[in-house]
């Protein structure tokens, strides 16, 4: 029996799907072979089968995350889930690295010697900045065809303390208040590296688990002041921040620039890992994970191909 | 503005679309507080643009195709796009190859040393038979989402000739009759091959020109003889193919299974190419040439997923 990723949608209409066609005064009047031949073309199905075949690139990403939730330490945290923006090096030459490949490909782990650098220039982060800006317009109005984006500016401060038993906890406080809004452990589940060839930037999914601590005791060992332009689209937040580190208070600064997209709600993950492909559940219930993935893989994907130029 | 290649959808409604869920009694009945934060998610745009994002893999094929059907040399002759499913092997070792990556990706021209191998085991040959079968079945009932599938068994015998310029002529005939089908040179246009790790088989997409020329005069070089099941599909030939060729009356014959997808008709891949991107035209016209790409791109993944087990 035919089986497929999404349910059988109906055929594309593709041509004589217009009754104005055969006068258009711009396209066959002045090629009447060549739209003579186009004419003769029937609707299309999308296959054989009738639909879509599914989508090997996120179901590989669905996949890993899930396998990442399923097997996590069984400690009470937060799921955090985010693809960052940013360059695939050669840990050798510190040059972006090379595959044979054509197209955006996940990289077999543990298979390549490379770092991933979150970072980008000054120009690319205004660059997406007016980009991300501009959907945040379009979003509110009525003929857009998805949510509106929410938008906040946050100042924050990380400050990392390590414990006695030398796992890493970071403090985030509200530069302008003080008033400590996190005070976690992150451990990190695993990483899943894209590279993107016919793009300026590649990309990297990472999965984390953070543990509410604490607040430690002693100095901490650095700090991070975050200048973080947030939007937020349904179960995302995309998160442009300029970070500005400090190791030593001699030491001179050194500011990156991020970009990361992040799945929102932890226990949306949980639910939705849980309930992923349990016959007993119904269709929309089981499948509810790999469409929260997909639509996290396209954001990204979106994000990653717009490292310059417009939306496309 | 957003852009994209295909039309804004509707949002997935993805949760709480049946109002019976609150009472399933194999649900949410067992797993209340799964599925309690489950029913908390509002349906799901695709993306922060409302539409999916440009299929990368697929454009890279169409932009291949068409940039080997733009530039063919200035020869009165039929365009063959077809799509061969086997085995991408070293040329070195004969192994089949290896890259760092998970999923299906489309190999950079020159960049590796391997040859493509058109052939199956017996036994895949029989699985590609047995589901086309079951596919062409399927799809003659009135529920199946996609055109029925036509089938032809042909029989077809193959003669190569060397002519006084070096151009190799293939003649073609049907087995039972004697009659020439096809005399014609072939002029190889261009390859892609598709690295496919995930699957038991690798693809490759080629570009042809098939130029018909007079039967040449003397005696062929080689011979091979055809057993082809073909199904046709809208656009598309699918042929599962048993060749045994012939080199010269004392060798052994060699068997090969292939199994090969081609867009049947070489003059509407010549129509929508010339219209593709024609801002002259309308949109559906223009965007022909795509969706024909994509169909044939679908058609192709299908056919090598299911290398093993039953259509995915």
């Amino acid at each position: 029996m035919p089986r497929s990723s999404s349910p059988p949608p109906p055929k594309r209409a593709r041509l004589n799907d217009s009754p104005h066609d055969h006068h258009n005064p711009n396209g066959g009047g002045s090629k009447p072979n060549t739209d003579g031949r186009m004419r003769d073309l029937p609707p299309l199905s999308l296959s054989i089968l009738g639909v879509e075949p599914l989508d090997e690139f996120i179901k590989e990403i669905a996949d890993f995350i899930h396998h990442m939730i399923m097997t996590r330490p069984d400690i009470v945290g937060n799921i955090e889930v985010e693809a960052k923006v940013g360059i695939l090096r050669d840990k050798m030459s510190g040059q972006r690295i090379m595959l044979p490949v054509l197209v955006e490909s996940i990289i077999a782990p543990d298979s390549i010697d490379c770092r991933f650098e979150s970072n980008m220039s000054v120009n690319q982060h205004k660059h997406y900045n007016t980009l991300l800006n501009g959907l945040k317009t379009a979003s509110s109005q009525p003929s857009h065809p998805a949510s509106p984006l929410e938008y906040h500016h946050l100042y924050l401060v990380d400050s990392f303390y390590t414990s006695e038993d030398r796992e890493k906890v970071r403090v985030t406080r509200d530069e302008k208040t003080g008033t400590v809004t996190e005070c976690m452990r992150k451990i990190r589940l695993g990483d899943l590296n894209i590279y993107s060839p016919k793009r300026a930037a590649d990309w990297r999914v990472s999965v984390n688990l953070e543990v509410p601590v604490q607040h430690p005791l002693g100095s901490p060992t650095h700090t991070r002041r975050k200048d973080r332009m947030s939007y937020s689209h349904e179960e995302f937040n995309i998160d442009l921040t300029q970070v500005t580190s400090t190791t030593s208070p001699g030491a001179p600064a050194q500011i990156l620039h991020e970009l990361e997209i992040e799945i929102a709600r932890s226990e949306i993950l949980l639910a939705t890992a849980a309930a992923r492909g349990d016959v007993n559940l119904p269709e929309h219930e089981r499948s509810a994970f790999d469409e929260l993935i997909r639509a996290f893989v396209n954001n990204a994907r979106i994000l990653v191909r717009n490292s310059s130029d417009g939306w496309q």
